[in-house]
């Protein structure tokens, strides 16, 4: 028996056999050719056998996952039709006389490693796609078999050094009860997938690779970050025991699918889904949202070779807000720039992209881009209850002038005899220091807050929530950040305003009952956190909460704050 | 005439003939050759000469302008030392038979392009860097006189498109009236220089070199940023008159000198000065400064090769000591990393360096490097009035941290019979939000705050300060700055504390009044503003200007605070 502790990627519990999923043995000789043209043929074939499977791989994705998942092998096609990957390695043929094996392995690790070497998260992920891609056509070119997780039919338990996203992709769920790796963390594709597919899974185990061999019985334990090799027979039956209580707590939850989000004195909170397409709209409906508190427009202007037409933007915002029916959809303007990049706008690269020129910053300034998403919003907002709100305000200027926009187009809508809503909530995100500090001043202004606690948590610290070494700073607890929520939430309440919460924050269980007694009116998650979210809710005293207030915002560090909680909810 | 309107990087008045700054014909011929050894050969001979004039200019910089200063040139030799550079240099010679002339620019391009194509700010500088070296040692090669404006000796304004640091600083102040350029900005290495030459400059200007022609008079007001080509005689007279009044100005400003910095009232507050290294002390003494605010350290560590000594630091502090006298030297502890980088650490290359791994953050981790630094400071507090202060601190368990380690390294040299004060204000940089917003819970445990504004209203408005596209939310009098400020020092009060402010704003003659009112104890800024602000100070009513306190912090914009406090204290 061995244990490893990783990283819960994917909450559930996954007892079967090991399944080793490996790279196969790419190794080559490299040649002299005397037919360098046969040679580049060989890479061609190989090339556009490759594309098709990515292809196919893609459609599969977006019909299981969502666009939006089946967007990184866009970017995969993209690097197999890039002439400056692609040129370089049949320049290598021809000059070198040597076989496409070599070429495309030399060429692509000089790539690889310029990039890798520029250290740069944005680089580093290029590196990471040719790497992937790189692969796929080197097993065609040596006539071996890539490996191919679809073709599972047992009950297993994958292991791995890494998944990449085309591995993940095509996870049968039916037969993979889960995985484990070596490497990844909670934010990395291969869990994000899990988590929508519901696979239990445990990332960054650090070497499971050499524990598991073949076939061995396995548990995967993604609701603490448990995995346990060869277990005993004890240790089988507690942790089916534990899929036991996790399935009947995945019952109960689904038994308030429908019902109101109430707190133990009956009080309405509303738990509303974060989603990123038209999509998404019938997770959060399954999993009983009472409304959309996000919805991430940028995915319409990604993995495309231009600027999405009004028509496509209305047809998208149409779909969710008619999904939705009557029910509340907080829609946030395009947040593009920074580190998400869109190869036809020629953005410049920045030496700080999270404090760089991006959203509303961008939309403000590029208003033709701007002025069509609004137009597209307003048409579709006849279909259902839409609101809308800016991401990355900073002053009030910003977000008088993005307000004037807004209103100017919907008078030409309506000069033009379009039809529009008469009234429509008109919010902000606050996700900038500046924005807490003083919402009071914007409370006046502004429908609604929703606070973005991703962006507000790393910019209040000072700490990239993407950069490892300092991860220890992005602190959702930290007695800083919960004094900004909870002057947010006293200015929007002194007007008469809502305010809600859209960052991850929002759906963790350490973190609801704060927000609740500092007064939060919306908190919106991923659709999957939402049951749970209302089960705990629901046994929850606000007023109790509330009380705790002034206790809680006077703590001097996240781990006080944390255990005060604890304390009071009965956590353990 | 014409006038132009640029930027004003260094005030004073400048009325004098043109004299064009420009670079040498550096075009040459790419021959082959059949012994590329003596072109090899030829190549280190221009590279040698190179070098030994860059000594030279770094010596006489360091003379003139100091240590910091002098910096750049260390970079510049390191260049002209780098193999990875030259090596493909003589790869190019030998490989393709080619002259010196084309393997340098060829070779250097390449590089250059490659950089600048990264278009990342720390990129872009090693492009600036070759650039100016390869110049250097292409003139050589041909033969050609590099311009060197130390051999000047008439007065002139010199008009370029850009100055290098090795022009600027070959300046002679005697001579050189002042300078214009096309591009620069206030923050650009010749503009600092400028200022700390006395030298009115104004940069900017898009196209001063195509309106200036050799010899005609130019007038350079680097107060208002004015430049006017062949001005008319009134003009003239007009300026003159400008420049009689700055000079006045200067002599006003000098004779508070030696006196208490003082409000109307009579109120005293104190005026300290922002410096580098132990030479910048006498700008301190000369201006009348009463204290060091922030003295950076970080100048001890770059331009080496490995980590200063525990006795190197322990000269510079007690050499700033010793100067000071009985006057407090506030020492802030080591703020490397991100963007800061030192070679010899091989720190990691971040995505967002300014919300990454640096300062108190890298010093808890490589607490050998931290200790060093800690004991240098210990033993030399008994040579003065020493106050110590840890930069970048987000949350109270890294205060406590180093406050720990502070300790333990006291301990230790107090058991090993050295030398230490027996008490020691230790106080903390406010420049995360998270610190300011919750500077109660921190007044608590330190015994001083010293606001670092640059940091703070770049994280506070999530914009990078140095990045073009969002300077505009660059705003120090936006309220959400000034709610902050104005907590951080009411927190510090009622721990009967005291809090203090070296950054840009400090200086400022807009934030002065405001600062004031709010209650500010400390005032650290460039030793050239020390004296402008006494004067400024002697003129304001604190009790006054702290009744305007509510409104202002009530307001919801930059230009509303802007527009009050100008209206209040009679400032056009």
């Amino acid at each position: 028996m061995t244990h490893l502790q990783g990283i819960a990627a994917s909450s559930g519990i996954a007892i079967a056999k090991v399944y080793r999923l490996e790279a196969p043995d790419l190794s080559y000789n490299k040649t002299d050719v005397e037919q360098p043209e046969q040679e580049v043929k060989r890479l061609h074939d190989a090339l556009n056998v490759s594309k098709s499977e990515l292809e196919k791989i893609k459609e599969h994705t977006k019909k299981s996952l969502g666009d939006e998942h089946a967007e990184i092998f866009s970017a995969h096609l993209l690097v197999l039709s890039d002439p400056e990957l692609i040129q370089p390695i049949e320049d290598k043929i021809k000059t070198d006389n040597v076989n496409a094996e070599a070429a495309l392995d030399e060429t692509a690790n000089m790539f690889i490693d310029m990039f890798k070497g520029m250290d740069n998260e944005y680089m580093r992920e290029r590196a990471a796609d040719i790497q992937d891609v790189t692969k796929r056509v080197m097993a065609h070119l040596l006539n071996v078999t890539f490996p191919d997780p679809a073709l599972i039919n047992e009950e297993v338990v994958i292991v791995a050094d890494d998944l990449t996203p085309s591995d993940t992709a095509q996870l049968n769920k039916q037969y993979v009860r889960g995985f484990t790796t070596d490497i990844g963390g909670r934010t990395s594709h291969s869990a994000i997938m899990a988590r929508s597919l519901e696979i239990p899974a445990v990332v960054g185990t650090k070497d499971i690779t050499s524990r598991a061999k073949k076939d061995i019985m396995i548990i995967v334990d993604g609701i603490d970050g448990n995995v346990i090799v060869d277990p005993t027979p004890e240790q089988i039956s507690e942790y089916e025991q534990k899929q036991v209580e996790f399935e009947k707590k995945k019952k109960e939850w689904a038994k308030l699918k429908d019902e109101p989000t109430k707190t133990s004195e009956g009080e309405h909170v509303e738990l509303a889904a974060n989603i990123g397409t038209p999509e998404d709209v019938e997770g959060v409906l399954n999993n009983g949202g009472e409304g959309v508190g996000l919805y991430r427009t940028e995915f319409l202007y990604m993995g495309k070779t231009q600027l999405p037409t009004e028509e496509e933007q209305y047809d998208a915002y149409s779909s969710v807000l008619k999904q939705m029916g009557d029910k509340p959809v907080v829609v946030r303007t395009l947040d593009i720039g920074g580190d998400k990049e869109l190869s036809y706008l020629d953005l410049p690269e920045e030496m700080n992209p999270f404090l760089g020129y991006r959203a509303i910053r961008l939309c403000l300034e590029r208003d033709d881009i701007f002025r069509v998403q609004l137009r597209a919003l307003l048409r579709a907002s006849i279909h259902g209850n839409l609101k809308i709100m800016f991401p990355m305000i900073a002053t009030l200027d910003e977000f008088r002038q993005a307000k004037a926009i807004l209103n100017e187009e919907q008078q030409k809508l309506i000069d033009e005899g379009q039809d529009v809503v008469d009234s429509l909530e008109v919010g902000m995100m606050v996700e900038i220091p500046a924005t807490a500090v003083i919402a009071k001043q914007f409370a006046k202004e502004v429908d609604f807050f929703s606070i973005g606690t991703n962006d507000l948590i790393q910019y209040t610290m000072a700490a990239d929530r993407m950069n490892e070494r300092v991860s220890y700073l992005y602190q959702p607890y930290n007695p800083a950040i919960l004094n900004l929520v909870s002057n947010v939430i006293d200015a929007a309440h002194a007007e008469g305003k809502w305010a809600g919460m859209c960052g991850e924050m929002a759906g963790d269980e350490i973190a609801i009952p704060i927000l609740l007694g500092l007064g939060l009116d919306e908190f919106s998650m991923s659709a999957t956190s939402i049951l749970p979210a209302r089960t705990q809710l629901s046994s929850l005293s606000k007023k109790e909460l509330a009380s705790y207030k002034d206790e809680i915002l006077s703590m001097g560090t996240s781990d006080e704050v944390v255990e005060f909680v604890k304390q009071k909810t009965n956590q353990s």
